[in-house]
């Protein structure tokens, strides 16, 4: 596998955000090696909610996909957001195909149990189907996706887009030397986030659950630290994460994982 | 030419109805020529719409795509309609693959000059970039178009959904014998919408001329027709009017223009 693949996600900060997405996509267009996009738009689907009056109830901090949240979030990752995306990277040149996991079954996902605890309609990914990915990346379409999923059986699920980005990028170690990059607004993983200056540039396994006991690591970063080592252990190249200069500027620091 | 393709454009009041969707997708699961779904949704757009207190002027009795209305109809379009068909085709082991105008640059529109009136973000359809779409076809992929264009610059665009089944249905006549089917609750065309023993089964220009100026045809029919005839005068082979029996039964009586 010498053929290289990035596999970019770009948190929710850059995609509601005009000026930062024309510039985030500006900067997508100049990489000439195969990508993959998945971006999430959790705050633009809880402002629809609240525009429309439907509220989630929340069980251990976590949202549930009731089937009005579903409904919103089809809307907005799958409708407003991925194709406004995809008619942008046009714009640039970049032959984009937005995707749900449904769409041409690239991503197949279960339905979570409901016990312990019912999140609702909340899949986990079961099986990335890579030939069809495969065939748009050699004919030098970007794949966009969105990060809903189905059953297979008639049903779309919500599922996270750092599991989704990592989920991809396993899967097609099959067929190349694969980079999982998480792109959001800070630079990296900050000691102090609101200081630039106090980036962990390199994270390992051992570091990692030392800086989770002591509670130097932002609740937000945990998704995606714990899918990057997950992506490493299961052949994933290499996991960075931070914004959008780290794919434009080779050597620009940011957080890379290593086991 | 004579491999036959199906163009199908599916109306809004199948759309909205479940139970109608459901034995419509069931029905178009089982034709196995190749083929292409084109759908509407404009009553979901409207609900939203009024949900989210959004006016859209109308002018001559036609809508005015504003900046929210455009949004409206990419989330409701876009998304929930056509995830939502693309989730149920899967079930039913279509392999389908929903799509924009934007998606791989199938369908590129020009936004309608505003002169003499401007009805917003509505787009003309200027050209159907067949080769993804005979690729999607070949390789056994149900394309499922909504009816959102894209200009090239960034921009994502209003269709008319049965403009837009029709340009498919043109543009791929260069590949294809193509049959045009304008799916929707009725038999077809009827002298007297409430009554479906006045089916007219067989419509010619001449025809057509007389019952427009008659005022016999309803105003709902008269995109599919004028779009009917533009396609069969533009290389289409056969065109048709009915609701979903006629893809299931053979020789079953609907609506059929001839020039």
């Amino acid at each position: 596998m010498t053929e290289k693949l990035s596999i970019i996600k770009i948190g929710g900060d850059l995609v509601n955000n005009n000026i930062a997405l024309t510039s985030y996509l500006e900067a997508l267009a100049q990489i000439d090696t195969p990508k993959i996009l998945v971006h999430g738009g959790g705050k633009q689907a809880t402002a629809l909610s609240k525009q429309l009056g439907i509220t989630s109830p929340m069980i251990d901090g976590r949202r549930v996909t009731t089937k009005e949240a579903l409904a919103v979030v089809t809307m907005v990752y799958g409708g407003l957001i991925n194709k406004n995306i995809v008619a942008q990277l046009q714009k640039q040149g970049c032959n984009a195909l937005g995707l749900t996991g449904a769409d041409a079954n690239t991503v197949v996902a279960t339905k979570r149990a409901p016990v312990p605890v019912d999140f609702g309609y909340v899949g986990d990914v079961k099986e990335v189907n890579t030939s069809f990915i495969h065939r748009l990346l050699k004919e030098n379409i970007l794949p966009v996706f969105c990060a809903i999923t189905h059953d297979q059986k008639g049903q779309l699920l919500n599922t996270n887009a750092d599991t989704m980005a990592a989920e991809i990028a396993m899967a097609l170690t099959t067929y190349y030397k694969v980079s999982l990059l998480y792109c959001f607004g800070k630079r990296g993983v900050l000691y102090d986030i609101a200081d630039e200056s106090t980036l962990i540039d390199q994270i390992n396994t051992d570091a990692y659950k030392k800086l989770k006991q002591q509670g130097k690591i932002h609740q937000g970063m945990l998704p995606k630290i714990d899918n990057g080592f997950r992506a490493l252990t299961n052949g994933v190249d290499t996991v960075r994460i931070g914004n959008l200069t780290m794919l434009t500027q080779s050597g620009y620091k940011c957080t890379q994982l290593f086991l």
